[in-house]
């Protein structure tokens, strides 16, 4: 019996609406969408139209017709109100990897007698190991990647580091930076900031513009619906714009690519961190999947994500059967992004167990049941059945089955 | 009334049946699959079922269950007979100019004692483009662009070249170059090669391994038909592999990416190229397009395309009303991939003149008509009917109009 007062929170919920906009299953209870969003019940009409209609009925025409060649800078501008950014600061194009690249050469560029890339040891991983090969390529006179621990964060930072190079929300506890003060920290010691906001967007609050950040990365494909490996975005802030030339200086970057003229001249703006041929399909499901976004305030989602994973929390907590899950995740909901995660010996068991049940969830090595509160699909009930679930399976030991153990290539 | 010859020409066609793989309107002579190839019939079909079935439907476990997460090799494999690759050397991924990025590195690795990469001074764009940032970015001592003219290139090389780093068939005029005794030559001086492939893959027959080639790159949206902004690939001689790292080090080329190691360590083989999460949508696109090339042979491609560059030549050059219309491409259809240049001094009115006529051609700066010769797609009547309205719009300055003159965005 589902108590009355979660039934209550969903008669509150003032995102329940948004799950109509979402094609999911019945019967599922999805806490994934941080991992990779669900479909936008509007994507499918848009690629119909985009593949028959516009690639294959007007052909090339298409890149004028229908602004195809525009699509990088259209979505970043739907993308910059998410993101707390004025006009001209955000482009949609290639992977968060890529743009990382892009965004730490140019960083190092506007600090050259510095050469300390500052992150923290539990970054995620691609930003961890892109860095890695630049300093590879560069040497570590010109480039040094330093991690701490997250708590040495701020007390590391001094004048020889070029760049504080974070990701706000970590990927497997949910633990969320403060980046207005993080950023002002940096700036105090004369260096920059690159934020990689990938758990951040579509999820949290972000005021780019105001906390002065100077570069952000982020992913299309988690909490903003893009579709698997929608293309990624890049902020750079303006005062910045012209200081700087990205690395991976392609022709879609080029002042005037269709001159076709032999020398690189970057575009001014953002528009220079492009590099080759826009990817269209990608960029319009993408474009499409966002428009859900456009009457909501980024402060409802994270509120609703908050509310869902404590009451996620506090059921899991009292249940005298599910001890052994530890909260792995910071204890207050106001340092977490929208993810929960807690550790337990047989959580890769117990992740399969619950798929089976119709909860999906996600597993992290070595022990993390990683659950994603995504706000505008999930009702406060199904947070109530997953856990309910939960307790069946861990109490029973239904996890404790030879298919349960069987490992997949994607965890 | 059209030539009995040209008709004839048609019925003999051994690739005609392959049109009907593909959705195209009536009444349009589409001489643009060089530059944005079809849609093939089969990809709407596929894409609805990937965008509602697998991603809608299925969710997050699509990466396993539909194997999501091996399509950049599995289309690499697709690919590989149509460069004349063994298996396990060609992985789909990323865009051309990235992929540059990646092989130009790679390649400047195995040759640490040398620093010249040599290209061609009317080489596509990006290509020079690319390495121009690198050089920026390694510096001069490091890494330094070469250009000479086409007829210099095997005269200038020298044992100070590290990689000959060309494109095969040029993009303005189609001239095409014998990559086997270029590559033979480079190799002779202790370079390596890098072909771009872009204008190549789909129209010309390619034989990599015979050829030795070392490194490659190619487009898959041009005669692979893979949608616009498609994936690029890449091939790397397996004799090579683990004897470089590429510098673009993302999670998707680590040995095992699910480990969420801290420390980078590229995968075995082709996967080390993978950087950010794979575009799903789009790689699936092309998956789809490369099926049509399944039961046919390279050379035949070519053939039929030369057949029909060879009867457009020809019409042209025998009409008193085209002789304005200068061939800038190698008159001998062998030396040429699947497409011919003609200057006009109005080319781009011309261009626009025919489009409204239904011919879709190409313009390219500063005077070039550009006619693609797409050989699953085209029909020798087609090259009548396009060359008699050429001749239309030509003889009575039909395209002396204001509405043609309006520049686009995308030429």
């Amino acid at each position: 019996m589902i108590p009355a007062e979660v039934l209550q929170m969903d008669q509150d919920d003032g995102l329940a609406h948004k799950r109509a906009a979402f094609d999911l299953p019945d019967n599922i209870v999805y806490l994934n969408g941080n991992s990779l969003g669900p479909l936008p019940s509007s994507v499918p009409a848009r690629m119909q139209s985009l593949i028959n209609d516009e690639w294959g009925g007007d052909l090339i025409s298409s890149w004028n017709m229908h602004g195809w060649i525009d699509m990088p800078q259209q979505v970043g501008e739907k993308l910059a109100p998410l993101v707390g950014a004025a006009a001209g600061q955000v482009i949609c194009c290639d992977s968060v990897s890529i743009n990382l690249f892009k965004v730490l050469v140019a960083a190092l560029q506007l600090r050259p007698d510095r050469s300390v890339v500052l992150s923290q040891t539990d970054n995620f991983p691609t930003d961890l190991y892109m860095a890695q090969g630049l300093e590879s390529l560069l040497g570590s006179t010109r480039m040094q990647l330093r991690t701490v621990a997250e708590q040495e964060l701020a007390t590391s930072l001094d004048n020889d580091i070029a760049v504080l190079y974070l990701t706000q929300v970590n990927f497997r506890s949910g633990a969320m930076h403060d980046i207005a003060s993080l950023t002002r920290a940096a700036h105090e010691h004369g260096a920059l900031v690159i934020w990689d906001l990938s758990h951040s967007v579509g999820v949290v609050p972000l005021a780019l513009d105001e906390w002065q950040v100077d570069f952000a990365v982020g992913c299309g494909y988690k909490f903003l619906n893009g579709g698997p490996g929608a293309p990624a975005f890049i902020y750079a802030n303006a005062s910045l714009h012209d200081q700087f030339q990205q690395p991976l200086q392609g022709w879609m970057g080029h002042e005037n690519a269709f001159a076709f003229e032999p020398a690189y001249k970057p575009a001014k703006g953002m528009a220079q961190f492009l590099v080759g041929t826009p990817n269209i399909l990608s960029l319009a499901a993408l474009d499409t999947a966002l428009d859900v976004f456009a009457d909501v305030e980024t402060t409802a989602l994270h509120n609703k994500a908050r509310a869902l994973g404590e009451l996620f929390v506090e059921l899991v907590q009292k249940e005298p059967g599910l001890q052994e899950l530890v909260l792995e995740s910071p204890a207050r909901s106001e340092d977490r992004g929208g993810q929960l995660a807690f550790s337990h010996p047989q959580a890769w068991s117990i992740s399969r167990a619950l798929h089976k049940e119709g909860v999906m969830v996600d597993y992290r090595e070595p022990n993390i049941l990683r659950f994603g509160f995504s706000p505008l699909i999930l009702s406060f009930e199904e947070i109530w059945r997953a856990t309910h679930i939960l307790r069946k399976i861990v109490e029973e030991k239904a996890y404790d089955k030879p298919e349960f153990r069987e490992k997949l290539a994607v965890t």
